[in-house]
């Protein structure tokens, strides 16, 4: 038996626990308040506690706590109390519920303090009379202190909006705009998405502007998948296709509104209470989404249309939101480092400190930036989607029945799987895990060769030889087989291997790269943040095992997670965020490493394992 | 023969030139350029010269003169060249070239220094290259000084028109906005469409916004005409009729999109090169152009749904223009004083003077401000549509046709009619003539009573007692016959004259509130401006007998013909008079005259003539 004591606010109370108790299990049974909309599954990161006391605890971090929990968190001992299985005696604080109150939102990897763009405010205005003829416009306008600031758009119903409620009404601001007015006071539906626009994957998040409470997420396949993976194809389509970048564009803000379409039924929201989208991705998915062309993103000196923040008209977009409201796309860096990038260093809070800290984003290209707040520098290398899966013969995405973590040792090969799942392929960590495995093992050279079935049998325990065989008269690896119960026969086969040293060495030579621009070494960098799903599923150890990040950094690496849906819902609900975003994005120089002399130097020295 | 001495800058020539020759004429011969797109008829009012010498040339202006010419020029001896007819010896300064290519120019009754609130610039860029990957739409917008401002929806063609032009575009400019992206150097095309919208007719002035020059004007009648000829019956009609706004919305929107085709056919002009439309008009009028509601405005107390200036979206309104250009709705002061009244003082300049001032705009209604740069009042008196010819047995507008003039005398009854036309009835001023003299003759009493023709013939001469029968039991007045030549036997009934009483009874009660409200006297206003056509055509005595304008002020009225209209191009032509008219307006106190307390009094006593 142990005893925890918890404190919050003037209340203070001791409790015996036995062993392996769930702290969030035990503050819920004991009517302390916790936010968790989750129910204590450790997804929405609002079961914040201070571990006062209790050492290990204080320091035993579960993994997926760590995207929940900036570093200043962690070094004060917050944890989230679903993740913590009572093993000492413990001192824990919670928040005041008066402190939750203050608009001071902590949510998954973001703090924000609440202060969106859209505001609302109740006003209860004066009738008109013979003596008062103000018109109905002005008379909102003046007592807002925003004259000629009412949207043309809403004007026509003003008068019998006013006239059917008694003159109270609320009215809507978009900065300084007033964009609606509505009966009565509903100054409390106040509500806006921020939407991951990713190549392969959206993710829409509702966020109720009032609370600053994420009611609702939601990700879907991008529909302009069909038309080609990656952003070249896309590109391709819409130059050989007379109405192909209208085609693009409208899948995926059909998408946009099948997504609001499901938020709205299941909330009971009305769309014309939603008054604010903001939107990051990559700069082609940026314009391919605002039906802006893309083809000289394509080609050299790849030239987007437009980088900086755009505010879109939701009725010219076709989006089914409050029509005078405001589409938002984030600023972006170059053609190839997007706004998705800039959210991610700003949910990273990298631009605010002092410390040099890198950030790499690994997806379909790597993006990599290097900086503090003096300054940012930017690069995109052309790293493949091998650590998404593609060109690998049995890579898949992080889903059900991926392999995503492997183990090799004298007596064969272990691995585990997504969900547990029969194993039908691998995704990018269990791709990082078996090369780096491969190298230890001896069954990879440093040169990227594979042993020969041949060379294994004089070389190898003969549990891991056998499982060496041929494909396409290279040698392969055989990872997981049908008789071991998974679905298919998988195997990591050269060519495989091949396209993880190119795409590990394309982000280790664009990190020298910027290292060298700046002129600082790799021990001058603090931290590293691995941005998206890859960064939080990675074997940080193997990750540096292969090179993919230098070996001095290994134990400086913060997983952050979706930084890019992070950085969205930051700009929805603070206006400093907003226009930070085009402030980071502003002192970024942007690298680009096509015209950079030392780049393919670099490129060929990082092949190497 | 008399000598005129021409100067014109270092030019200077004298001329032997015989009694009674035109000025204009003997200027254009001796080749002195003279910019007078009306030919000499008076009416563009672009031959401004200065006489220098010749007193009685100096004073001598023609009644048609005065529109054009501001007070301090008329003081400074300027004249209209093609309104002179030589009688002395003159010495005549003409503007030097240099001046009037220095955008300072004078049209019609307004002065403007040309600043548009739209403005184009030609400008070459760089092309980016790997080292500068600025975006396209930055690009632009950085060269200009204008981040964030160029407008989301023109970006989509931009990448094109870039390369397609070598880079060397125009940028059209809305204030600090950018609207519009040209490929090569199109800043001479630059236009803009002035819009006086009436009741009755609509004016579209077509104005180069390049040069202030004045293109072309059209006018077409209203077609809501056929939904009630004044505004109260379409508000009706738009109360009644589930999509009456839109109905009569849309008929002046169209009748603005013919009153263009015409133009850009007949002139050659590109609809994407004209950029920017004002509209002046009473407040309906407005409301019902910009699809507001007008119910409230109908009943007391009488309010708008604006009554700010007001820019909406080409593309909203459906105006086949510029898409991204704005249509500027000028600002109005209350229901029943409108945008058309503000333009008219903006024309007048009493706003910018010392003097008190009184302005009588006679129309549907009559709308009257008094004030000077201080502050200015206004108010509308329902003075009914008579001196437009509505309500008057034989009344017409001011068209080919209309009895405009009559004089009555011992001998009977003469007239003029408009063109020299044969009468088909009697228009304004007619109406004020005829009710003037038939006071003078006795035929009416100061009550308003007109004589029988029992008692006309013991008191009048025989020619005029003949011309006295009955119509409805009421006596009434032959003016013209088909015997004379007349279309039809016209007469002035008594139902008439009760009509011009009533009218001029609301407006001279107007003037007496206002007086009263500001605490002067009559003798304090130092000059009547008369707006509309009426004012221009009406005679001043008459209008002074009828007790229409107060008999002090018998010499000091000026007429202004369309002040709407010269207010309206004023505010495209000068971004000063776009954002003075707001100032006019927000300095305009409005005097409800319903909530009154002393009008009625007024009303009543000034009944009689």
């Amino acid at each position: 038996m142990y005893e925890v004591e918890i404190r919050q606010g003037d209340r203070l109370e001791k409790h015996p626990v036995s062993e392996g108790q769930n702290l969030f299990s035990l503050l819920k049974e004991k009517g302390f308040f916790m936010d968790s909309p989750c129910g204590g599954k450790g997804i929405c990161g609002k079961c914040k506690v201070k571990i006062i006391r209790g050492e290990s605890t204080r320091k035993g971090h579960l993994r997926d706590e760590l995207g929940h929990l900036p570093f200043a968190e962690r070094d004060a001992g917050i944890r989230l109390s679903c993740r913590v299985r009572i093993t000492e005696d413990l001192v824990v604080e919670l928040p005041e519920a008066s402190q939750r109150d203050a608009a001071i939102m902590t949510d998954g990897n973001y703090d924000v303090v609440l202060n969106p763009v859209v505001s609302k405010q109740y006003i209860e205005l004066s009738k008109p009379t013979v003596e008062d003829q103000t018109s109905d416009v002005e008379r909102i306008e003046k007592r807002l202190g925003l004259s000629g600031k009412l949207h043309p758009d809403i004007m026509r119903d003003i008068p019998d909006i006013l006239r059917a409620n008694d003159f109270k009404v609320t009215a809507t601001l978009f900065e300084q705009n007033i964009i609606s007015v509505e009966g009565g006071d509903t100054s409390e539906k106040k509500y806006g998405l921020a939407v991951d626009l990713g190549t392969t994957t959206m993710v829409g998040f509702l966020m109720d502007l009032n609370t600053g409470r994420q009611i609702d997420v939601y990700s879907a396949i991008n529909p302009q998948r069909q038309y080609g993976a990656d952003v070249i194809t896309r590109s391709d389509y819409t130059v050989e296709n007379r109405d192909g970048l209208d085609t693009l564009s409208s899948l995926v803000r059909e998408e946009i509104n099948n997504m609001l379409a499901g938020f709205y039924k299941k909330h009971g929201i009305d769309a014309q209470n939603l008054y604010h989208i903001t939107v990051v991705g990559n700069t082609i998915m940026m314009h391919l989404f605002a039906g802006l062309p893309v083809k000289n993103i394509a080609v050299s000196p790849f030239i987007p249309v437009t980088a900086r923040r755009i505010d879109l008209d939701p009725l010219k977009l076709g989006i089914d939101m409050c029509p005078t409201g405001r589409v938002t796309l984030l600023p972006m860096v170059a053609g190839y480092v997007g706004a998705d990038t800039v959210a991610a260093i700003m949910a990273s809070g990298m631009a605010e400190r002092d410390e040099l800290a890198l950030l790499i984003d690994i997806g379909t290209n790597g993006e990599i930036a290097l900086g503090n707040r003096d300054g940012i520098m930017a690069c995109s290398t052309a790293a493949g989607p091998a650590f998404e899966g593609a060109n690998i013969r049995y890579g898949m995405g992080g889903i059900s029945g991926a392999i995503s973590r492997v183990w090799i040792n004298d007596d064969g090969i272990q691995y585990a799987t997504i969900g547990g799942q029969p194993a039908r392929g691998i995704c990018g960590s269990g791709i990082v895990d078996v090369v780096a495995q491969m190298l230890r093992a001896g069954i990879l050279e440093p040169t990227g060769r594979m042993i020969t079935r041949e060379e294994a049998e004089t070389t190898l325990p003969p549990a891991l030889a056998e499982r060496i065989c041929e494909l396409d008269g290279k040698p392969a690896l055989l990872m997981a087989s049908r008789q071991q119960g998974a679905l298919d026969d998988i195997y990591i086969c050269q060519k495989d291997v091949r396209e993880v040293q190119l795409a590990k060495a394309a982000i280790a030579a664009g990190v020298e790269i910027l290292l060298k621009e700046m002129g600082v070494s790799v021990d001058d960098v603090g931290h590293v943040y691995l941005a998206g799903g890859f960064g939080n599923y990675i074997d940080f150890d193997h990750a540096a095992d292969i090179g993919l990040i230098p070996e001095q950094l290994r134990t400086r690496i913060v997983p952050i997670g979706n930084g890019a849906g992070a950085g969205a819902r930051m700009a929805l609900l603070s206006r400093e965020h907003m226009d930070g975003a085009q402030v980071i994005r502003d002192g970024i120089r942007y690298i680009e490493l096509s015209a950079h002399i030392e780049f393919q130097n670099a490129f060929v020295e990082f092949m190497m394992f």
